[in-house]
């Protein structure tokens, strides 16, 4: 299915062996079946696996001809006849690990390109991979197995860890980053925070003296920017997802796997608790907190803190019960002065 | 009047044939008077030719020195005295085809930079400028007469069409490029989408096994990004133009001939059927289906489908008949309590 | 307390020194004791200066351990016993001279890196650093002390004011750069504005015959872009600063000491006079006037010029009074139907 001049695939595996490693129960079909590939619910044929994970699809599922597929308990019924379900609470999940088993993220071998410029005072780790163009610059160390592709900027003194992946034409200043972290084609980590004493005469520059720390497993999508902290570190937690065209300012607290969906701004000084998820657009004020699983609809506008767990909406915005109020009340007032 | 340290005049050429080259009709004015150049109506002279678009320039229009003007039938009233007028009904189109006239779009002559990075295995068909520090990965394939400009990367196996242009520091990989394609500098196409499982021991990454494809005569703003599909492709449709830093998450699939203008997002797996346009800032939810020729204003989020033709505006967008009443009534509502 | 890796601090600085070359009175503290680092209120210690300006840091400012501190005449008496006080009108900006004290900015030596790529035809001037993939292309000119970061790409014939920084992988053509000016990372100066004439045939491209001029002391931050104008030039004013992922359009004039967020966006040919403020994710439509010191909140949508000095929030913006008049009307009519 996928296009092999871009992903190459393993298998085949049989259904007992898929529903073994991605957590699932094999409920209907034959465990020795052999799968080929993954597909989408409408592409895929008798020899893939597919997933089921939102009710929009159900139709889709009740149609498909995979062979098989990811599940939720309470979907089974819609299941078409002859299809082998593979039952998992997180059905997503389990395709994901399936996902990764037909297409384990392969690094390429082990090389430094003679066309980047790596200062000799870097330290460069074993089977790192340093493509065309990329620039390693003085002091900087790059951890075992890491991957710096093509016209990357690593920055003086710069630490990045193991497994790390930075993407074709990013560029990362004062910034110490964990393990098994990605960062994709341009994004920009470690410059001046958005820090000036206003004045009409001139507006007066604060150095900004703080770092960017990027904790274990954090991804963070292309053209992303994050500034270094004006005195304190900005701080991305471990295992926080972050999308693209996103805006982090200085001084930033980002606890450990929130999610931060494209094109969100987040104000200098402000602090996201662990497992916080901001939908795409929206803005925060700065000097906020963000409580532990709070969840904020796209577009949002938050000029307060949040409790921890609330859900908001709207800009400016509020708790999603009474916005629902506030767009309901609206559409009848409308109604009534027709 | 266009500064000759970065554009190349053509000309001068006679009323009679822009006229017949722009799709116009010489109203008034001697058909064999010269032009040598266009411009904006407050900096026109005698020599020059200049258009009205837009009912907020009628007065200076009026006041305007400029020799020729591509007017609207209806705007012919308003026009100095002496002034030639090439009446069009679209005199912004007819302007576009002037000024082309004046200022073709020139390519620097055919070119590979011992500087730039271009494996072996890769394809540069004729007469490619390929200009410094530009990488050409393995298997990529680029068509005759395309200019790959500074620092821009080019991934493995992808293939850009004839005549394409990209922009300085893009980034390209899993892409299939058609003809006549213009990427801005600092695009991202390509790259994974968002998507991984949610889960609190550590979200778990769904591969994302899909390509984008971008159609002929596409073009796509600075530092805009295109995640590449999940499983189905990313597709941008043909005569699309995307302005800078829009997001367009994976699956999204755009049709022919729509505008999307700065920093919308529009998330994944949704449809944009032919001749949508997207104002500036707008945000698009997942999985939903904008109808052909639907406008929506600026800063708009849509939550649901769009039928064909439909105008909306607000976040949450509503229909712009419903969206202006409700903001009539809002004002009204705010003088009453007073 | 900044990362020695990263920052080099200058000093010990006694208190009258500091006083007088930071604008500031010494009230109360031995004008000999010696200060040795700034530092933010909840870590610096008592060799260490740091600064109160925001009333949601008092009991910070109450509790702090550092040596002195900047401080407005109001906030005096919230001082713990024994800090030595500088008190100013603005101690942020009294803050920001004494870090720059500490801390001034450091170009590295005068170099053009062997893996630069200079055309033979651009004049770079004295003392200027162009790192490793810096491309400065034909005719451009490079100013005295000016620093080109890596991977960075300069256009054919733009000009380069003295003492300027353009961060590494940001591009610029067709642009003429003041002194003093920086560019962060990822910048975008000067491509083709979204300019075409809207056909279901195929939208026509109007050239893009203007320039953009980015005056004296202007700082743009990571990823912004910038279009250069359709006829007349795109104009940046002196000493403006504007933050990362801003997008602004072609023929916009932007005049000098503005501050404007990140993400914001602001459309073609719009006029900010002196002094406007956009905060975060303001969207500016085109043709506006926003007059001298009119400051908008983020998130607005500006659909109407700005008379000066006003204060606009909302999208449609309202005078700030007005919006919070319309915020609170509807808070009080949610209550009554619940």
């Amino acid at each position: 299915m996928a296009d092999q001049s871009f992903f190459t695939r393993l298998g085949p595996f049989s259904l007992a062996d898929i529903a073994a490693s991605c957590g699932a129960e094999l409920q209907s079909g034959n465990s020795a079946h052999m799968v080929h590939d993954v597909g989408a619910l409408d592409q895929a044929g008798a020899d893939q696996i597919s997933f089921l994970d939102n009710i929009k699809y159900r139709d889709a599922f009740r149609a498909s001809k995979a062979g098989a597929c990811f599940v939720a308990p309470q979907m089974v019924e819609f299941a078409p006849a002859g299809m082998a379900l593979l039952v998992s609470k997180n059905p997503y999940k389990a395709y994901a690990l399936c996902a990764q088993k037909f297409y384990p993220e392969a690094y390429p071998a082990a090389r430094i390109s003679p066309h980047a410029h790596v200062d000799p005072s870097a330290t460069i780790g074993a089977g790192c991979v340093i493509d065309d163009g990329a620039v390693v610059q003085a002091g900087a160390t790059i951890g075992d197995g890491s991957w710096i592709e093509s016209n990357a900027v690593i920055g003086r003194n710069v630490t990045v860890g193991q497994k790390c992946r930075i993407g074709a034409g990013a560029t990362v200043t004062h910034c110490v980053i964990g393990n098994a972290v990605r960062l994709y084609p341009g994004v920009r980590i470690g410059q001046d925070g958005f820090g000036f004493a206003i004045d009409p005469a001139g507006h007066v520059k604060v150095p900004q003296l703080g770092r960017v720390v990027i904790e274990d497993r954090v991804e963070i999508g292309a053209n992303t920017c994050i500034d270094r902290g004006a005195g304190p570190d900005t701080v991305i937690g471990a295992g926080t997802w972050i999308d693209n065209l996103v805006q982090i300012g200085h001084n930033v607290k980002i606890g450990r796997g929130c999610v931060i969906v494209s094109q969100v701004g987040v104000s200098g000084s402000t602090v996201l608790e662990d497992y916080v998820v901001l939908a795409g657009q929206v803005g925060v004020a700065g000097h906020l907190r963000i409580g532990r699983g709070a969840r904020i609809a796209a577009q949002s506008g938050l000029m307060r803190d949040v409790p921890a767990g609330e859900e908001q909406m709207g800009s400016p915005a509020l708790p999603i019960k009474q916005y629902m109020r506030q767009i309901a009340m609206l559409n009848r007032l409308i109604k009534k002065q027709k």
